[in-house]
């Protein structure tokens, strides 16, 4: 981000008609908008989209989810009907969203298969995710599809997650980059009872026995113990940064792939504000380690970019604060 | 509002394509407009309306606010010619302000000044802010408004406040009401210094020694130590419950007026949702006394409604999540 830019917002806040600081975090949110997009005042959204990374995970078949694989084509084929929370948020928020299907187990339909490297991501408990080659490729999509939306004249980011079992790898994801114990990052997910819970909290300890051995290689640990959704995610919100984009990020599964994210590409989190905390215990790690306070708390637990969405309208109304509002001058208000 | 209303949403709730409970307080809200509006799904809100009530205050001679009074007018221009940050915010969230001159000490339009009862409150801490009379008219004039909306057509209220000084009346409001002592009530308002706070405190405590004689009779309380703009935001938050209309509640000063209007209208809260968390030390109080849980926490503390506004596309998603999601039936979706 552009430090002039920064301190023309600064210095902007202190010019409008409201008392100084009084606007709280929007006013530090419309000095990072400026400070990403290089101008004072930022301009108001002019396309705003959300990515959802759909994939499958092996791990499903273990048990560890309240819900069926089978659920993850049916939610993808929901996304593009628009009977989704993530359409109904999108439409609220002014954004618009983009499905792309990294490794669904069921067929989708050309327009959003075109980077689809496998169906269903590997067993992490007992084996790869991957393969290099499909990790890489995974990673690159990611990457791609960013330079896509960037060069479509989208200027703000959200990616989102759809995949029954994907808080699975995430927690693993989270807690070999953490350095957190299996019983630290496992979550009730979908809402899995307590008997998928001790599955889980089992799958997360072997997969992360295999995950910790490769946790100093970003591109090795979403190989072994992420999946082609999550590998995407974290090309898509590295490139992201690497486009000078913000972005908002979204609950636990996007948050895992933003801690390897920051790996691959290092203070790509300077791009990113959190949308909001998820109560997924795993979710809270990620926060503290990539030092981002959430703006919303709400107790929200669906994914699909669905958090980060919520928040939308506070990064618009900061940039539109920044832009429209009155000076002293202007308004002819006498200042303290 | 509606319990069988209440129950449907519930239980709509449970049948939408998202695992139950997953948006947390959105759920929440969506279910409480249902019961508000005694239909489910609830309906999009289509005039969603913000009232500042503005109003000067003796106190303010007594150097207790960062700004003079000439600010109150000034500022009333402001929101008429659309330049201050409640006219940003509404234009963000979807909704339309209107402005209420009670007590401006300067001469303002007559459009918005029909209700006025006088040019400044009293001095607080050594006579009554209004006459017998004069709290008669304000408070009527805050239910009359209310009317005024609703039969306008106004689906969603939000009162604002705009008064240089204001933030002393209402923690003396709220101090008598929840029997805490000035220090636990004052604030820094627009922005005191160490010296002004002092000062603040000391008219608190002496406005208080009079308000508390009076503690158990929400009239005189008004009288002796509010002023006509929260007087008639009382009203009007007592009037909107009795038109049973929701509101969006802002921070500090309409939160010690909905403590007033509890009073008044006993079981007014339940159309009540809080739209942010205030740093006013006061507005802990009023929440927990109201029991009511803030949907945002970001360091506001401006007022004209700001905060409530900054809130309002929440409950926009909540309504529309549950109006416009598919369910698992339509979406062909299996259940967990």
């Amino acid at each position: 981000p552009d430090e002039t830019a920064r301190r023309q917002a600064v210095a902007r806040h202190q010019t409008l008609t409201k008392p100084a600081g009084s606007l709280g975090r929007l006013e530090e949110l419309g000095v990072w908008l400026a400070a990403c997009q290089g101008a004072c005042p930022p301009r108001p959204f002019t396309r705003a989209r959300v990515v959802v990374f759909a994939g499958d995970h092996g791990v499903a078949a273990q048990g560890v989810s309240a819900y069926p694989s089978a659920v993850t084509g049916q939610m993808v084929t929901n996304f593009l009907t628009g009977g989704a929370a993530v359409n109904v948020a999108a439409s609220v928020a002014g954004a618009t969203v983009r499905v792309v299907d990294m490794a669904v187990a069921a067929d989708t339909p050309e327009q959003i298969s075109a980077h689809k490297v496998r169906r269903g991501s590997g067993l992490i408990d007992r084996a790869d995710a991957l393969t290099q080659q499909e990790v890489e490729a995974a990673i690159a999509a990611g990457r791609a599809v960013a330079d896509e939306e960037v060069d479509g004249g989208a200027d703000l980011l959200i990616a989102g997650d759809m995949g029954i079992g994907n808080t699975t790898p995430a927690a693993v994801l989270v807690a070999a980059l953490t350095s957190a114990e299996p019983v630290a990052v496992v979550g009730r997910g979908t809402g899995v009872d307590d008997n998928g819970w001790m599955r889980k909290v089992a799958v997360i300890r072997d997969a992360l026995r295999r995950a910790r051995k490769v946790a100093n290689d970003p591109v090795a640990l979403l190989r072994t113990a992420a999946g082609a959704d999550l590998a995407a995610t974290a090309g898509f919100l590295a490139q992201a940064a690497v486009r000078r984009t913000p972005v908002l990020l979204d609950g636990v599964v996007v948050g895992a792939a933003a801690v390897v994210a920051e790996e691959l590409a290092p203070g790509a989190r300077q791009w990113w504000v959190a949308g909001h905390r998820s109560p997924e215990p795993a979710h809270a790690l990620v926060l503290e380690h990539l030092d981002l306070t959430p703006l919303l708390d709400l107790g929200m637990r669906l994914g699909e970019g669905s958090g980060a969405l919520a928040a939308l309208p506070l990064l618009v109304l900061a940039a539109r604060v920044l832009g429209e509002m009155a000076t002293f001058d202007e308004a002819g208000v006498s200042g303290p």
